[in-house]
């Protein structure tokens, strides 16, 4: 008797799929039972990443092609573009109500609607699940995660930058008018289309920024920083793409409120996560590297003194395929379906 | 009651000491009870490679303040530079000889005491454990590793060129004086030392071959190949340094032998390795990649026929650290404790 | 009145058009009248290549906008994709017969029609104009060079190849049917497509072959090779990518015929390249790297004995996107146009 | 008859050295007549620097060995350390005191003998020098500059930094006392010193901050901004190693002050800028790109609206050998040697 649940990803061809597949596989209580991909649909996996070759995995198929009123899955895991899944998952629950769903999208992860409407240019399509849906930054809001149905697994970048911030603007730490995060990114979290802009030549050997002063991400973190100082927080946020595959750095600019030094901030954080399994507080004045989570679920955090009295530096990174996208997904899978949060997911850091 | 192995690591400090430590932290089988690191004694692990600072690891330790005695080790991975190597394990196994050992320098792994004064300037200073080592290529003596109580895990460049020519010299399918092995290599194959032509800037962007003639991994080489031909063989091998981290990527140019095809050798690959957990041999005229192994334990191999009758390119690649090291290690290590071979190893690829 | 002599570039949109302009905004004897790029015509190049705005330069145009009969061009520079360019440069010389070309695309190396029919897959659609073409290897034909109308700017591959191999044949001090070519590639040899296979993350952090067996380089070699030698000759060679964006770097594996050993070829190389300011010949048993030639005209060329008795290995590297394609091109030009063979492409390597 | 100037390098085999005689080799007016360097006296350049190869230079030799009082040099590049520099030029300048010196190290930029004591932690040698120096921002301070005998060349950070931020505060367009500055920079910022921490396995594939708050480029900063605002200006400045080679990338956030927008800061700039060879001010709301001035003696800066009112980010790149060290220095050398100020560094950025 198979004690495994049943799940399926859907947009399996992208790279945040294919870290999926890297985790589940060897996942003890998940069973691979579906992978989509539209475009490639008929291929076997190995055909778009041939290092699955040697695991015996489902053949992709086209979502269309699912019978999902029959298919009882117990989880699925949504990979695909923006605006397509609100689409897709609408259907889906339709004909499956009784299915969890992890969205890696960005689809669902504004709760208001205006919200939505402003920063993607037209009216959110599946209005009721955007209500249902639940913020899937597990370590603020595990308890809603459980109980879920839908959670929609955060951006890498807004996951980075949350982790330390939030806690900090709901002690009223920090001057929440005054922060300025700047953000560097490792070129899988572009994805893999085909662009001219993400050759080889064209990201190695320097460094840019991009989205200036118009990031989608931020709608995210305004929503999520607003809820934790209990009013409107609009953040300074720059994006920048490095000549590396994974991780996330961002170095954040704040200045402490109300007498609040670097060494108060760094208590609060290590207060708050001193018992989470994939949240590394930093020794005060220590500096984390990138390199140090890379392929892992763990985020390292780091407080240091500013030379201005008052000014803090904190650094927070990640993995954005792992922690900033797939092995989230998992670490909520695994709280949806009442497993325990690290199975499957507490990989070792590769380095170097 | 603990049914773990106590397990320890001589020269923790370096790259594949810190590989190891990324394997071992999740082998459901082993405890780590011992960290050696004489230049760095006294301090944490984490000091030394940041990752580990979420794991409780022992501290480190001098070699000299080990009480191999009582400490009753079932097996040490030791990771030292050659030459320190045979005089720290001959004192190791005379204080506590039953230890177990997989030793992953060269210093065991030339049977011919004349070969190993030629290539390393010096008599061996252990004799009989030279004489009793078994040479570590798993899938080629496992046999042997099973009942050994000291192995000598091959090296990077000689696993990747082994795994492939072995069977097919074994099968005379090839002419023996007619092999050229270039060999690439991503610089943690270097180590860690301090040296200026390992610097970021001396290796980026650029490729260069070194030792050309006369590394000293060629009377690996010479050894398994004469063997495996049954007379002797010398083959052209230059290793090369990439821009790049991890992996080994072997281009072998061979000729057929009476008669024999590129599909020949292929069909000859195939059959050998066609249940192995961790060779997987693609299917004819397909490219291996090198990143499709990385961070695992796997070795892929393409042939591929050459458009001039009778030739044919082997492509074989795996990660140097892993399969070229580490992971391979705990492969030896499983089977000389009795554990399924794939224990703790079995980790996916992780691309991109 | 100007002594400037009036060139264009037809295709100056990938990367070998960057590269050109590169050297010929400075070059001295040159003035840039036009530059085309179908898909980006009306666009500054500024908008194609940021690093160009300081210059003043002339928008891009399409090429068939172009008023060849009064325009009165001295020299163009053809950077179109093969196929392409056999119609364009037809057109234009039965235009402008007294225009100039340097063609930097295949399709004027190959001599044989046949030859050229079976790689290509297709006849020629300028046969005259293949005849005519005057191959522009300029260490080896110089003094067709000076004296032709159209010269067909050799492959990188090639240039990087034939230097060395074609004097070691020339003087039958190899064996023509033992030469094995294993070369590395910078990506930006891959050109400025946008394709799923060269997205950083796809080429970063590893190697691989391709076109194993049946790159159309091969039958360039061939041509030269057996011109050389006096005989039909077919070499192995295997190009491969390397995360790098510049530097073409062949190992080849030769044996010495009659007697001739490592020593004798490197006298054979130096007495060569004795005095020609663009191929270096390094120290008998000295290693080049590619990152050395890195920007500038420059072949650094390397000869090592293997430990083989009679046989040697010959390592040879260029800057793909200059000796290998536009500043060998603006050489070639400057012999055209009766300039000093260094004007404008004299810079010195950058390293780091 | 030479109309020559005779020019030397101290401290030639750092990667400044190099750098200064990529550009030197080819000025017109000026003859490499000296090269110094310790610890590799007595060997050719080419065995530091291969890529020199080519060319006919002046063996290395010992500072201790030159007679500085009859080689009457007219201009000397010093590239030593910090602190040894202000010993040597001293000695120098007291045997030889018409020698001009163009100083790359930071040893005479900061004009407080206080504030040198305190950064770096002892007494200045050379008082008298230290005052007498000129800061060497060429677009800021070239009057002085022609008329100086000894110029401290500006850091690397600093010119990035201080090249759109001077004018903005003499301007009083921007709040003093809300700077950030994140700063990324490539490894050949960190010099050819053999340190573990530069290897690299150890810095590619990731990113990190370094001497958070207690950089020694603050001071300089400090000196600049505070004498551009007329006030003391503190500024928050974290620099970050990428992994690449070259390029300086400063991401700075700033507010408008009395009511000036991010477009009249880019007017400012355009204005200050216009005619200026080496700066080039990009369209408002345009972000440049590191790799573009590679090579080059440029620098790109952008200038664009953040989403809150009032704030900008002004973006500033350069090459971090280049225009961040030594054609900046050559820069310098034409100016007091009455040179055209391009001479010998008007080269085209190389990129890809």
């Amino acid at each position: 008797m198979s004690t495994k649940k049943k799940v399926g990803i859907l947009g399996a061809s992208g790279y945040t799929g294919a870290e999926l597949l890297r985790f589940l596989i060897r996942h003890p209580r998940m069973e691979i039972a579906l992978l989509t991909a539209d475009r490639r649909a008929g291929q076997a996996m190995e055909d778009v990443y041939p290092q699955f070759a040697p695991y015996e995995l489902p053949r992709l198929v086209a979502i269309d092609s699912v019978d999902w009123t029959n298919a009882a899955f117990d989880l699925i895991f949504c990979a695909l573009p923006h605006a397509t899944t609100q689409k897709v998952l609408k259907d889906v629950l339709a004909k499956a109500p009784s299915t969890k769903i992890v969205d890696l999208s960005a689809d669902f992860r504004l709760t208001d609607p205006a919200s939505y409407a402003k920063w993607y240019g037209h009216e959110h399509q599946a209005l009721e699940l955007q209500q249902e849906a639940v913020y899937g930054l597990v370590e603020i809001y595990r308890r809603d995660i459980k109980k879920a149905r839908l959670v929609a697994n955060p951006g890498c970048y807004t996951t980075t930058a949350e982790l330390p911030l939030i806690p900090l603007l709901k002690a009223r730490a920090i001057e929440p008018d005054e922060i300025v995060i700047d953000a560097k990114s490792g070129m899988t979290g572009a994805g893999r289309a085909a662009k001219e802009e993400m050759l080889f030549s064209e990201v190695s050997e320097g460094v840019h920024a991009y989205g200036v002063g118009r990031h989608r991400h931020m709608a995210e973190l305004d929503q999520e920083f607003s809820k934790a100082a209990g009013k409107d927080v609009v953040v300074s946020f720059t994006p920048h793409l490095m000549p590396m595959n994974r991780g996330i750095y961002a170095t954040i600019y704040v200045r402490g409120r109300r007498g609040k030094t670097a060494e108060d901030m760094h208590a609060i954080l290590a207060e708050q996560y001193g018992n989470e399994p994939f949240v590394h507080i930093l020794p005060f004045g220590k500096v984390p590297q990138s390199r140090h989570v890379r392929g892992s679920n763990m985020t390292f955090i780091g407080v240091i003194a500013d030379r201005q009295p008052g000014r803090a530096i904190v650094i927070s990174t990640l993995d954005n395929l792992a922690k900033g996208a797939s092995s989230q997904a998992v670490q909520n899978a695994n709280l949806m379906l009442g497993f325990a949060e690290t199975l499957g997911i507490d990989q070792v850091a590769m380095f170097p």
